[in-house]
């Protein structure tokens, strides 16, 4: 089964009464140094701090009463986490939470907030997928898997919806990929409200499976990638893959410090937090890979949650 | 002299096409927490970063073109140089900042962008006042006081006319006071469009001088005060003092700790960057120093320029 427009649409309907329209800004600054005009979509204003919470909702609310009432579970990097968290509790039903050990703290803060029961496991996927699997057997929970899932998929496109009924002008959307969701949610949407609009993928060059797997026609797993933007280290899921085969124009990718220097001009002109992840898509406007002089550029802040006790340019996180 | 709502309307009517209105954020999860609602007006997303550019752009607007010809002047901490000088370069004439020679790399970057003529001198208030006495000797320049001015005054008024037409129902608002020139032109708007209405200026307790000289009833001057709310350390002024001791109901004070405390939070919750300063009022609900409940709050956040090279809860800085 595809992703469409009309299940984006009514994701949309569904949620928008449960997360926030969140605004776009611009920057005369960051518009001058680009040559272009950017509109920064800013999910980092979402609720939980990324846009996750759109697919979550969405993937909580089309349940029936019976599936919803044995609860959802997931295994996630975080955001996705605290968004599957508060979408449980607004349905109130239990959400539990498989994560990695090593998961940033105000992430696992953040699922605890919403009253998620998180299940530690060891930071592999394998690890991640068994204990999930133990916890599906053990409960009835119905899996939410944080991308490769066509309702969460759905849910994540909505943000491309929000960008062109304000921006219909737009030239070009430019979105981070991790496991595939939002970008794949981003590409069905816009391509289905305007053919002519350009989709670029941007991933950090350390973790560039998306990239590699796109330009091989196939999925090539990452396997342990390190880079900074914690939220993009997943590998591709197959759902997504096919739809950013048909729908993505190009998968750029960006150095880890053109990522940090993303985020922190970020930071300084707009006065706003984002999360590494989040930085990757103006990343490559830095290393002026988009060629976008004269263009309208549609970019996703996909997130603000990090830790502010080991911020990239900290010494002892250099 | 006296501030009046006339010369804050007729300011804003200036300035409106060369300032941001910014806007007015509310978080969910900070209205829980103090028991009230709370209205944020992000002046950290004005131009250069901070309130000043209100106050500074009227100064410069305001002058006859034969003033204008010959330049303005001014010493400041920081933020107002840089209104100063972007406000000079919209009108195409000099601007001559003497700043001390220990100000944040951030701030003296932001006058150097502007094109501002820096004049660095040592960091007391009577080394500012002679080198800048110097300088308007030379030039022949206007000297704009960062505060002690009813034309910058004014600008900074024009804050609560954006509040108050956009959030009538607002039952207190509550500001920052260094100088007192924005909470004078605040107070007097404010209590002129709605006489009913609790204006609160808040503090560091650390660089207390006017909450010691309001309630003594003349100006007590602080010396040297150590407050991490750098934009924040200046006497109250004269002229400000003369409309806050007949328009403001009450200044308070606030710790060191708090204020480092209400800066992560808004960071933390409301993904945006406020310097030291703007996280005082803030500090007052953390310390419960309102009696605010159940009621709608305005709460200016001045400004978003500090060094994130130097945070305060880094370790080197704790």
């Amino acid at each position: 089964m595809a992703l469409t427009l009309s299940l984006i649409r009514e994701a949309h309907a569904r949620i928008k009464d449960k997360i926030n329209r969140t605004p776009v800004l611009t920057s005369a600054t960051l518009d001058a140094a680009a040559g272009a005009r950017i509109f920064f979509k800013c999910e980092n204003f979402q609720k939980v701090g990324a846009f996750k919470a759109r697919g979550a909702t969405n993937a909580v609310f089309v349940l029936s009463d019976e599936e919803a009432r044995r609860g959802v579970a997931t295994h996630s990097s975080g955001n996705h986490a605290a968004a599957l968290a508060r979408a449980a509790r607004l349905r109130s039903i239990p959400a539990h939470i498989v994560m990695p050990n090593n998961a940033p703290a105000a992430k696992r803060a953040a699922v605890a907030r919403y009253g998620g029961r998180i299940v530690f496991c060891e930071p592999t996927l394998e690890a991640r997928e068994s204990t999930c699997a133990r916890v599906l057997a053990a409960t009835g929970a119905t899996l939410i898997h944080p991308y490769d899932d066509l309702r969460v998929m759905a849910g994540q496109g909505t943000t491309a919806l929000e960008m062109l009924e304000e921006f219909p002008e737009l030239d070009c959307l430019v979105c981070p990929v991790g496991g595939g969701g939002q970008l794949a949610g981003i590409a069905v949407a816009a391509k289905s409200m305007k053919p002519g609009i350009r989709v670029v993928g941007v991933e950090p060059a350390a973790a560039d499976d998306a990239c590699r797997s796109f330009r091989a026609g196939h999925i090539i797993p990452s396997v342990n990638p390190q880079t900074i933007a914690d939220g993009l280290r997943s590998s591709l899921g197959t759902l997504p893959f096919a739809e950013i085969q048909r729908y993505v124009d190009e998968i750029v990718t960006v150095s880890e410090e053109s990522i940090v220097r993303s985020m922190r001009t970020i930071w300084e002109v707009m006065k706003i937090i984002v999360e590494p992840s989040a930085a990757v898509p103006y990343a490559a406007l830095l290393e002026d890979k988009l060629n976008v002089a004269g263009q309208r550029v549609g970019i996703v802040l996909s997130g603000g949650n990090l830790d502010l006790d080991a911020l990239p340019w900290m010494k002892s996180h250099a």
